[in-house]
């Protein structure tokens, strides 16, 4: 049984111009193998970037978001542009191979600079993105058991993103240390998760998900300017809170504010958790909200309406 | 030839107790082959820690002040201690394999937190390190020709390391997408390197290595409490100072006052290496200074000395 999916990419094809058939895109290897060369990029400097969601019963939740932010975080790093149609058939082909009976593994789309050039081995190299992708049903899941939080400083004003583009602030890269880091420190204060904050006080992100605060009928997420990613999950819960008749808004967000919230969503890889703690204050949730919201997400309810949901058109 | 030797460590072995023979600590490799698991913590976290100096001419340029920083790395990072015998007999090693002329190739020992286990592959793995070092003679080697800088923000406060250690300033991780993106800032401004200091205006360090300013016969560096790597050829340089009869100091230096400086040093990788320019502004250097301070490196003559400098004894 395939329950763990794994295939290298075409570099050319997948990041560049050149056209190939479907059996030249990906090569599937045995995911406990060594596939890696040690000089890659990926391997000494976390320089790259990548994307997760899950794969419902077959369907990529958020695919379009995710290349498209992959391009985002493409072109903040200063690589190539994906090709955006070579990457959709290789999670094609990916999810065919897959036939555990687990409903949601997770996807994850990898991509390296290459080779490192700086090295003997990289700088005797042609000069292509090592892309690669996997379905893993044998890993952590997600869950939809309500979440607890603290939140912990980033360390950066809120203006930092205009001000210093080489900080990175919303690419999503391989460079995950910090993030690992949070969640240590998660551990270590018997909470699920971090909610990051600016210097000045303002919301961000999780280490690798989106915060939402509702107060009422409005959901309110922290504008992605503030340097962080513009969240995908987020984006088809704000689908959903439309499709509802809710309204839905971008904005700064003082994490006091955050605290102040009617109730608290936390939003990554196709699924909306509910958050029954902040910084030791209870929130309610309704479970069979966050049902009927991962339901929309799964069968796709919401995936059009969010391919068009961005922070100048929320009102 | 073997250029290029790399070698797989024994994690067990370099991050544990494990005694074991010298045939069992190292495993050396085709460096052109794939020796990386895909699932590992370098490739998709940047989750992992490294030091790389010069061997030059069979001697590892500050060994113990590399591998005593890589233990600090790791205390910081909530990783196991490394065993610095296993870990400088595995050097020992793989200096004996390399055979080319190049008098300097650069050494890299790089140690990951092992396979992901949030992965089925990492979920089914032993909780082992990542280990793996290489002597390149191949890649980029270093020059002593002057380097010109431009000081960028990085957008920290200067008090931040004690408020947020998740942040894991100070340590040297594999997640350097960062470093990597203010390397493509100065392409782009057309300098040689970066100077970082932090929001409230004080120096840091390079994105690859440290920072000292001279004074008359004072020679300067940040005291690495501010976030920043202790740095083991700037140590090597002080020590050249002290035998020199000049006086070192580690203290808060204000960007502004790096610029008054008469002289500026960059220093990493067992490299003294002049700095011409800083914000466009000129800085003369002595040629022959610069050679006498790297020769005292390479033949070691500062080795012992290097050992004991440290912020609390300079004055």
């Amino acid at each position: 049984m395939n329950s763990i999916v794994l295939a290298m990419g075409n570099g050319k094809a997948m990041f560049g111009d050149e056209k190939v058939s479907d059996s030249e895109l990906l090569t599937f290897v045995d995911p406990h193998g060594a596939n890696i060369n040690a000089f890659d990029l990926s391997v000494l400097r976390g320089d790259g970037i990548f994307e997760a969601t899950t794969v419902w019963k077959g369907y990529p939740v958020s695919l379009e978001n995710h290349l498209r932010r992959l391009a985002n975080s493409a072109a903040m790093m200063d690589m190539p542009t994906p090709n955006m149609d070579a990457l959709t058939r290789g999670v094609e082909q990916v999810i065919e191979q897959y036939d555990d009976p687990e409903p949601g593994p997770l996807l994850r789309i990898i991509v390296s600079r290459g080779l490192d050039e700086g090295t003997g081995v990289g700088k005797a190299a042609q000069r292509v993105p090592t892309v690669f992708m996997f379905l893993d049903a044998k890993g952590t899941l997600h869950e939809t058991d309500p979440i607890s939080m603290a939140s912990m400083t980033r360390g950066y004003p809120s203006d930092i993103t205009s001000r210093a583009p080489w900080l990175l602030n919303g690419a999503k890269t391989l460079s995950y240390a910090f993030n690992c880091a949070v969640h240590r420190e998660c551990d270590r204060r018997g909470v699920g998760d971090a909610v990051l904050y600016t210097e000045d006080g303002y919301t961000m992100e999780c280490p690798n998900s989106s915060i939402v605060a509702r107060y009422g009928d409005m959901f309110v997420t922290p504008d992605p300017s503030i340097g962080i990613l513009h969240g995908t999950s987020q984006r088809e819960l704000f689908a959903w809170a439309q499709q509802e008749g809710k309204k839905i808004t971008y904005r700064k967000l003082p994490i006091e504010e955050l605290r102040d919230a009617d109730r608290l969503y936390m939003a990554h890889g196709g699924w909306v958790i509910p958050v029954n703690e902040l910084d030791e204050r209870s929130y309610d949730y309704d479970a069979a909200e966050i049902e009927a919201m991962n339901d929309a997400i799964h069968t796709g309810r919401t995936h059009d309406d969010a391919l068009n949901i961005a922070p100048s058109m929320a009102a």
